[in-house]
């Protein structure tokens, strides 16, 4: 039992190394469960497991059944209709970001909701359409249907285009349904992870931008080119700045007018949050009265305003998706469908978080997905969650997704009954309606600053993504900043910070040595420490600093040796050299300085071989000084130990070049410990053979004390065991000016 | 000072927290240098430094002045002489690879190795053409001038159309070159750690496979379409099968003739490697006879063959390269850059290393890029280096690129004399020579076995890369490739190897408690040991495995209580609780369950709050059986110590998931300890405002010992504390038959 003895840390064991610990306590040999274990577990099958699994692709079927009528439903009402007519305005505006008329907006903002119902797990999303998803789609729909080459006007006008761009969106969606869908099944909902919330903010700023410039053509009421390209975003603004002139007055004007009322209010809802019952629905006071007004005083044809025009009454039929935009879209397939499940999973969390249940992502990638392919095949246009639309569900009330389904049902009266109610409003009230959602995410810059003070790297990713997302486009930006991003994580330990540690103290405690003026460096020995994994990537990084710190290369010692170790043969060939029982006698005056002798291959190769001194009837102690001109530099180092503590892995190519760092140390007679490590990094290592004669697993010890105490004892043990041995050690000098001396034997 | 005690590890001294050990020591304050400092010290000028960068931009100036004209100028006659003819006969076949006729092979050999010479920093290497290389460029050059609609064929008949490859592959390669010469300006030759061995082996293998499936045409004499975009591998193999009849046998035969025998002899070459003086010639040998044997039994006009045909001789006028290519192509050229380069870079490595003499990754980039420039303006293709050529180089005894530059004037001659020799030469037997290079490389198969059984990521990254560049093609693949091996990085640490630890052998040593029977867990401690970095990928994972560990929520734990503590409030309230000096009594056999109480969002938002009692006059024991049915989770775990040892680094996300982390845990009254970190890792929290008034930087302890002996004095020093307290400590217990009993006071 451990007892603490007052503020005191006292212990008293054998020093261990990791072989020596882990067979006194007897570790146990445990199976490590393979690649294949883990996908007959994975794939095993009972008719339990089958069930919940069912079960779980159908979530309703879970919570419906305990739905509390009395409790719930009122508030569920309530905060239904007022999500759907926040629904059906968003829906509207949105659709102007696709490039579509509005009405079809409110496609996108029935079917997904119903679906959704069904198969989601989250309480309290609104799901319908979100503006920075209806502008991605929007692009796609402009790449794949653009305008004609004269860059004619198309407010609707030209019907096979409008057709077109409809059909074009909604293929677009069921694409990213599909997509969704196939996501969902195979269980990879945890894609989500790979976007840090730096990415997420930066991201959505950027979308937020993009949005304001396409909904400029809106407020303007001006003829610009397509927003769908890498640096289309630069095209547009400059289009817009060269015909400025042109601009509708009636349209700016109502816009400007529009967003200021709104942001005011919003400014209102969210400073007397506590004091209101519920938020002022002023986008619906506001579009109530524009449409009034421009209805009475025939705005369309006074001032050449655009409307909404005529709305079709009811639904359309379904039609199939286009096979080719299939294949022109893959990559905005893939874009839109991540996008949109990834905000709608972020909002979905908060609320799971804050109402603590639990939500699944792979489900409400499947319910998504479905949404999707339900609301292309209807030609709508891909739902994912309105940060704002959510809000009001839950601040309204809302308990479940019966509001969800209740607000589709407003959404459908509108489209069934009230609709023409709103063919008189302008268009630019529907883009200031969209413009003043994103005060929140425009207001992200701040961000930047934050980050800078916290840490580079995060507020690289924020740049990076930004600029990514604003000059390539929403969906080649997101591909790229997530490449950056993971490049961030390979970054972060590409460069460790390596240092050389030193006992602080003089107990067992070794710190940086920078880092303390009271220390202590046991004499030949290194502590070097690296605090990062180690893989192909830095495995030179790595060389390059522990060659640093301990001052010399050791392949170049070696191969000084092995060079000195072929001169020393040949004077003993030639006979010039002797041993004698009392030392080591150079009987030459100097031999020819073939330092630059030509060596073949071969003999190159043999210079990085061990040095054997076996053939020589003497030992050589290459710290001291060698006859005549042989030069080899003069180590003090006996014993290099490796901190490995923060080292979480190693691959292929850094267990290459780590061994063959040890074997050079090895055979420079320096020796590394390493330590710090887990068990599972030695047996891994052992796995991969890096264990042979000269790179032993003996060389782990448990802590750095360990090793240092392990030192310590083998250097006064050699010390005093060097004096029995029966083996001469020769020291070599030379008389300079060529005559003998024959120094005295030297203990080291 | 440290003295072993035999082999023992005897210490003794104060149990120390970070801060505490910092200011016992005196942890000096270190200022760590800002990127701004950084950027000051890489821009600092002096007149030294300029002199030596501008050295190092014209390595000859360095090395050829300190030529051994004596020693050294044979060997380099020697092997510039046979790496001269090879380098003849690799530049006709690969220029088969570009699409383009053969002579202009001799540019792409001839202009690279005269500016190499002067810039290049390796002396071993042999510059020109690569296949892999001149494979990509015959990609490019496909996509830029296909044949016509109706596939016809092209050998060098459609006048045009060749210029037009011609000066295609000449504007990729000027292109390349820019890339390469502006990186290499960048000094950011520094990409190539980017490549593991595993992905170089993997890309070089299918590269190899291009080479083959290219090179069947030739072989085979048949029409097949253009080899170079995503999925066109499969393309020409089937399009090479459904016309197998049309096969010219004669070119079949000689082809097939001309593979056994160069096979045969570069396994003898191989085999005798130390008895033959010099490898043999064979490539020169069989294109020598298989020359002489085409014009004597004129094959061109009896068996209708492809021949080499007319060579211009001398050299073309330089063109401007085509600037439409370069939008056309500029992923190529970034491909065609960093291949051309890494190639090149890890052959020069090895023979760097072999013969101990540095070489500059950036100069190389420069060397490169300039000699591809100038090779591109004079109708080359784009040069690296073929690592069987420059195996004669350095085999035949080149000791400098004074052999490279004697080999270029082997190719100058051919150039401008003797090339109409090669005029009757048969394609199929420079296809034949191209394959025979590729051997080595196809056998690269056999690392797939290997590394499974040693690394699954590093097998993932071969097959990956393999699929990858056989599928999407070199260019696109590369990119794929390496986005996929920064991506297992991520993998590696994304689902750490969490574990709990616990005492073995009653000292100061924690070990994985699966892995030990006789260990002692101290009660009411988890240590918990996360062997990775944690960041936005994986801190969701952390905290999973955390809460698995530990058995249980935190938030969930404080939500609970705060939810009782409402209760106990509301009954207090109602005069229902009363304090007594010996206990605290309940007056009432049962209250309403409102568990499910609907709480509006403010009161929900107040359940995530630290439990405040301040206004209750009695502490409350959560461990204990509270009143009635209010039900409160009872958790044994005071003490939890975070092994934080191998985490090298946090970002932005994860440090505010750890701090919600910590917070919930301070808040149910789990005192949280996280060791092993660096003192940097502290300052660098610090510096992120992590610390308030519930996360503070004194959880932060030297070693898990160290922890331990801290918690353990502390719960001995409250345990004998609160025997003292004045403030009675009050723990309820309910008669189940609605009666009352006071139970006694009881310490914990």
């Amino acid at each position: 039992m451990i007892e603490p003895v007052g503020n005191q840390y006292v212990v008293a064991r054998p020093v261990y190394s990791s072989n020596g610990f882990a067979e006194e306590h007897k570790r146990k040999e445990r199976r490590h469960k393979t690649v294949l274990d883990h996908l007959k577990l994975c794939c095993r099958c009972s008719s339990k497991k089958a069930k919940k699994i069912l079960l779980s692709f159908l979530p309703i079927a879970s919570w419906l059944p305990g739905y509390r009528l009395k409790e719930w439903l009122l508030s569920d009402i309530v905060s239904g209709i007022s999500t759907g007519l926040v629904a059906v305005l968003q829906g509207l505006a949105f659709a102007l970001l696709v490039n579509i008329p509005p009405a079809y907006g409110l496609y996108a903002a029935f079917f997904p909701a119903i679906v959704y119902f069904f198969f989601g797990t989250s309480k309290h999303i609104s799901v319908g359409p979100f503006p920075v998803l209806s502008m991605m789609v929007g692009a796609a729909v402009m790449r794949l249907a653009p305008d004609g080459p004269d860059g004619s006007p198309n407010n609707g006008t030209d019907d096979t285009l409008t057709q077109k761009r409809i059909t074009a969106a909604a293929s677009v969606t069921f694409l990213a349904g599909i997509i969704q869908l196939a996501f969902g099944l195979l269980r990879i909902g945890i894609v989500v992870v790979y976007l840090s919330e730096s990415l997420i903010s930066a991201f959505t700023t950027a979308a937020a931008l993009h949005v304001v410039v396409s909904q400029l053509k809106f407020m303007l009421q001006l003829t610009v080119p397509a927003h769908s390209d890498p640096f289309s975003f630069f095209k547009v603004l400059e289009s817009i700045f060269t015909q400025i002139q042109k601009t509708n007055i009636a349209d700016l004007v109502t816009s400007l007018i529009i967003l200021v009322i709104v942001f005011i209010f919003k400014e209102i809802n969210q400073r007397f949050k506590s004091k209101l019952p519920v938020p002022i629905p002023i986008e619906l006071i506001v579009t109530v009265i524009a449409a009034g007004v421009s209805y009475g005083c025939d705005f369309e044809k006074r001032f050449g305003v655009a409307v909404i025009g005529t709305m079709e009454k009811g639904f359309q039929t379904p039609t199939a998706p286009d096979a080719q935009v299939f294949q022109d879209a893959i990559g905005d397939g893939f874009s839109i469908a991540i996008v949109g499940f990834v905000v709608a999973f972020s909002v979905a969390s908060v609320y799971s978080l804050k109402y603590d249940y639990a939500i699944d992502g792979s489900q409400e990638l499947i319910a998504f997905g479905l949404g999707n392919i339900v609301a292309g095949a209807f030609r709508g246009f891909a739902g994912s969650t309105a940060l704002s639309r959510s809000a009001v569900q839950e601040s309204t009330g809302g308990k479940t997704q019966i509001a969800g389904i209740l607000s589709s049902v407003v959404v459908l009266i509108v489209i069934l009954a009230i609709g023409f109610l709103l063919q008189p409003l302008q268009k630019s009230v529907l883009a200031a309606l969209a413009l003043g959602n994103l005060k929140g995410m425009l207001m992200q810059f701040a961000e930047i600053g934050r980050l800078w003070k916290k840490d580079k790297y995060d507020c690289l990713i924020w740049i990076m993504t930004f600029i990514f997302a604003i000059v390539l486009g929403l969906g080649l930006g997101l591909a790229a900043s997530v490449a950056f991003e993971l490049l961030t994580i390979v970054f972060r330990t590409q460069f460790p910070k390596c240092t050389t540690l030193a006992n602080i103290g003089r107990s067992n405690i070794y710190k940086n040595r920078k880092d303390y003026s009271d220390m202590y460096e046991p004499e030949g020995v290194k502590i070097f420490r690296c605090p990062a994994p180690i893989y192909f990537a830095n495995i030179g990084f790595f060389k390059h600093k522990l060659i640093e710190a301990i001052g010399f290369s050791p392949l170049r010692i070696l191969r000084k040796r092995n060079k000195a170790l072929k001169k020393i043969r040949k004077l003993q060939k030639q006979g010039l050299l002797q041993v004698t029982p009392k030392g080591f006698i150079c009987t030459v005056d100097g031999i020819k300085d073939s330092d630059d002798e030509e060596l073949d291959n071969n003999q190159i190769e043999q210079l990085d071989l061990p040095i054997d001194t076996s053939d020589l009837p003497f030992q050589i102690d290459w710290n001291a000084d060698l006859p005549l001109n042989i030069v080899v530099p003069k180590i003090s180092l006996h014993s290099l130990i490796l901190d490995f503590s923060a080292v979480s892995f190693l691959d292929v190519s850094s267990m290459r070049g780590l061994k063959t760092i040890l074997k050079e140390f090895s055979r420079i007679q320096v020796d590394v410990y390493i330590v710090g490590t887990d068990d599972e990094f030695i047996d891994k290592l052992a796995q991969c053979q890096f264990f042979d004669d000269e790179v032993k697993d003996s060389m782990f010890f448990l802590t750095i004390h360990d090793a240092i105490l392990h030192i310590m004892m083998k250097k006064d043990y050699s010390a005093s065991k060097f004096n029995q041995e029966k083996e001469p050690k020769f020291d070599f000098t030379i008389n300079t000016n060529g005559g003998l001396r024959n120094r005295d034997y030297q203990s080291s």
